[in-house]
């Protein structure tokens, strides 16, 4: 929540936070808490990782209670089978005031046992996207977040908890808040992560198990080292990830195997025709990637009493593609600035 | 071929060159040739593109002739299509002394058409691997193929010609040559740049398919960006250079459907442990294609007689994966520099 301005400067309404698992997104998450000035503390189930957070002069306490005692804001970014169980830890070690949230890439699972355990008022699923290489800590950097797209899913009981976060994720790190249901963002993340890393995974296997893998290598072209890039990450970590959002991954792999089955009957049928209609469609798809305008606008809610035109608001705004930039509670009223597709598709 | 060294520095052999089809490929093929101080002309059948060179001080005559006439080398850059007819009317217009080869990104159908008319002795099918996003003659630049792996596919009867070639690649665009036979090289490329070519398209046209497309672009991850990015290139390209390899590109397709096939069903069964074991394979290849050492040999062969172990020679260090980084005629011998994987997997 941004309670106010100063010389043009946002301040940041939080004052302390932990993250809780500080590996790549939580190390980073962390860093750049700690540099916006914000009082924050970390911990890992790992003792190694938490000798090497005290040497960067992190606060890293032995036990997880600890860690997240007295604090405003808990991220929790450990493994996503780890979730509900932390979850429940850090609820219990921390007070009503605390908002939680989570930075795992599916949300439905995460979303429905945070109601399971009563905490819907004050833990806010969410996402940051960000392409990540390596893993660990050590990869861990302040900037590795700014300026990204940041899910966070809007309840109607967890509003004043959304509030709160989605101003802390815009002032701290440049967030473009990108507000969908959990379900809703999780068809979402199949397409536009999960289906990317099966196919790369299935490319790069294929190639393993060719005969002339050393040959396909020597000639590994931009498409193959693109198309490649997050089978080098941890299995591990993509099983997770895929796992557990198997139901919608499994959707969006079969919506891509159909435009394959297009694309192979019109290269056995020679339809130069059809092939390229085909890639023309992904063409246009492409192309909007980076060449989406916005455009801004301002909407203001009535900050305490029924929260359902004010839900409905966000819902649909990230749905639409658009996400908003500013959230701020002043004189009784919540103040959004959004930003829509200026020409959807 | 290079016949001698001057302080140190490689003397290019051949003074003259023409390319024949100025495109993104073409016209830094040209560029380069130019700035490594060969005389060079350049034509293309596009009358604005031959203006276009023209206002960039390339000898641009209007007919493919008169381009061609008298030179030692003529690269063929225009389409996959076109290449059988132009092969024809370039070597009509050029003497025994002139070396043909190609860019195209399939060599078997061109390779054959160069026998079928008689060429076999001086068209040296080519094939440097350069990632593409834009296209056209204005997109071109001197340093697009720099350092590239660039498939020659040696014969018997072009051996003479396959020398020259290959030590002009590597002295003007620091190329590492990768020596493959025809079909060889298109089994190859379906894997590195053809399939991941399908992938990209059906991934980014199942996403313009999608009823959440604009949210799908507004998280698009880094597995989205990367996983799509050669799914912006121009439509008819793609489809021609699919299209050209067709049986090897819907073979290498299969491979990877199969891949792909374990993993859903993995991920259907909720099997963790195969899922991982599947994502390793993946990351076994990706970790090799920066992660590889070679190490580098000298082999010298007669520069006149019989060539069977010569081209032995080559195609074998192309098919395990090495390159050259010199060709050298001198004293009746061909001396070659190569480079072998130190620990192929």
């Amino acid at each position: 929540m941004t309670d106010g301005v100063t010389d043009g400067r946002p301040v940041v309404a939080e004052r302390t936070a932990a993250v809780v698992g500080t590996g790549l997104i939580g190390g980073s998450v962390l860093l750049r808490l700690r540099a916006a000035g914000l009082d924050v503390t970390g911990w890992d189930p790992d003792p190694a990782t938490r000798d090497y957070a005290h040497e960067q002069g992190v606060a890293a306490p032995d036990t997880l209670e600890e860690a997240v005692a007295g604090r405003d804001v808990v991220f929790l970014c450990g493994p996503l089978p780890s979730l509900p169980e932390t979850l429940a830890r850090v609820a219990g070690a921390t007070d009503e005031h605390c908002v939680l949230t989570d930075v795992g890439s599916t949300k439905a699972a995460v979303a429905a046992a945070a109601t399971a355990q009563g905490l819907g008022h004050r833990f806010v699923p969410g996402h940051p996207m960000a392409g990540a290489d390596g893993a660990g800590l050590t990869a861990a950097t302040p900037v590795l977040l700014d300026g990204a797209a940041w899910v966070l899913c809007p309840t109607g009981s967890g509003m004043a908890a959304f509030r709160r976060l989605a101003a802390l994720v815009i002032d701290v790190f440049g967030a473009r808040v990108v507000p969908l249901s959990a379900p809703e963002h999780d068809v979402v993340a199949a397409l536009s992560s999960h289906v990317p890393h099966l196919l790369a995974g299935a490319l790069a296997g294929a190639v393993q198990r060719s005969a002339l893998r050393e040959a396909v290598l020597a000639l590994a072209a931009g498409s193959f080292t693109d198309g490649t890039r997050v089978a080098g990450g941890p299995p591990e970590r993509t099983a997770n990830m895929l796992l557990a959002n198997r139901g919608p991954a499994l959707a969006g792999l079969e919506a891509v195997r159909a435009v394959l089955d297009e694309l192979a009957d019109a290269m056995r049928a020679g339809d130069r025709a059809a092939l390229t209609a085909l890639l023309d469609e992904g063409r246009t798809a492409r192309a909007a990637v980076r060449g989406r305008t916005f455009a801004a606008h301002r909407r203001e809610f009535p900050a305490v009493v029924d929260h359902a035109g004010e839900l409905a608001y966000l819902r649909e705004l990230g749905a639409a593609g658009g996400h908003l930039t500013q959230c701020r509670v002043e004189a009784g009223a919540v103040v959004y600035t959004g930003h829509l597709p200026a020409s959807p598709g």
